[in-house]
């Protein structure tokens, strides 16, 4: 947790996200534990806190007990620039998803879409993980580990076909489009500065026929050469392949 | 596991790793299982395989029942290039270090040193995940996804001051020095085809005094700019973005 992400309920006075005052915020909870079990401050530090899709800032510790702890915080930076990409990503196995979720929030993903494809298991999505809570979990505990505050918008697409013909068309009109899959007859990333729309098979890769089908809609190859890497090794390498 | 890794005990005809003729090798245990569950092979299909630090090839079943996997080798192929990269790495947790050490195996990284840090837990340099046999398990499981046959090379150096001063500088000789440090003072990483010793510290990153003791030494410091990523997502992105 290099930023503290607040939320507009922790402020115990009145808040106006357009004021650089300063505030006050109340934290509880997993956010308290962290504080008080690894910053371990003194009250008057300083710690880097963020508001959820607003700037990030300082917070100084004007209270800090077993029950809360009290910042005073005012907020005035930009958060990073997000990486202009939509990722289109065969819904892994519930643990990868997990990370891959933190991963991608923290190289600044922002939208982030969750497909079906032949080799993805149907039970992955009656996964718990995939409810908004626990995505949002995921979320944020990879933006505050890039210091970033805006959250990533997680859409779920549970039938391949509908998707590719009905949705991805406008999805990623006047993009870069790419699917990633092991191949000879596919190059490898290169950077650029065109949002990207970046489609990522599952483990044993997508099949030739949804393959083809993102070719068919204009999408071009990219292969990471003949090392197949595992998807939440692929997804940093793309991401800092393509940028 | 997109290649199955062969030892010398797997045969069970006279084998010399100079000839190219078929070879038998019998298969039980995990890689047993991993054909029964997952290829889900007929009498007759071709495996791919690989030799420990040899060559890669085809596998025909011979024979599958619940004990054993008889296949018919033949070796003939190069594993992929190596990545001329040394990864001074300090020691991550042991949940961590297992995924770690997959994907630099994975990637191609040949010669691995787990280093000791201010920001190391002294309890990781007890975890049985240490053991050789224990490294080299998570060693074969990242060659195995990337089809490679060439173990790394894993050194543990747990006392930092004397490896930096007495060991590194030998080590590193003649070598693109970098080591990664989030600072605005550090420049992005670039790609060389130079063989690279790269140092990445712990969770919450070296401390000054060992980004010093690296810099007193001939090393450069590389950023990944403002996002702090988290060891495991680091090392992907670093290799790609070096070479």
């Amino acid at each position: 947790m290099n930023l503290i992400l607040l939320f507009c309920e922790d402020f115990i006075t009145p808040f106006d996200a357009n004021s650089t005052s300063t505030h006050q915020v109340r934290l509880t909870g997993r956010r308290l534990l962290h504080i008080q079990n690894v910053h371990m401050p003194c009250l008057g530090d300083t710690l880097t806190v963020g508001l959820v899709n607003g700037k990030t800032g300082k917070g100084i510790i004007t209270s800090l007990d077993k029950n809360a702890c009290v910042l005073n915080v005012s907020l005035d930076c930009s958060p990073p620039p997000a990486l202009p990409v939509t990722l289109l990503l065969a819904l892994p196995r519930p643990k990868m998803l997990k990370r891959i979720l933190q991963t991608s929030a923290t190289m600044g993903v922002k939208k982030i879409v969750l497909i079906n494809s032949y080799r993805v298991e149907k039970s992955f999505w009656q996964s718990p993980l995939l409810k908004p809570e626990a995505i949002l979990e995921q979320l944020v505990l990879g933006l505050e580990q890039a210091k970033d505050t805006v959250l990533p918008e997680v859409i779920l697409a549970k039938r391949f076909k509908p998707f590719i013909e009905d949705d991805l068309p406008t999805l990623a009109a006047n993009t870069r489009k790419l699917v990633a899959h092991p191949s000879d007859a596919f190059q490898p990333p290169a950077t650029s500065d065109n949002h990207t729309t970046l489609a990522v098979g599952p483990e044993g890769g997508f099949i030739d026929y949804e393959v083809n089908k993102f070719l068919e809609i204009g999408f071009d190859g990219i292969s990471l050469g003949p090392r197949i890497l595992r998807v939440e090794s692929a997804i940093p390498v793309l991401l800092a392949s393509l940028f």
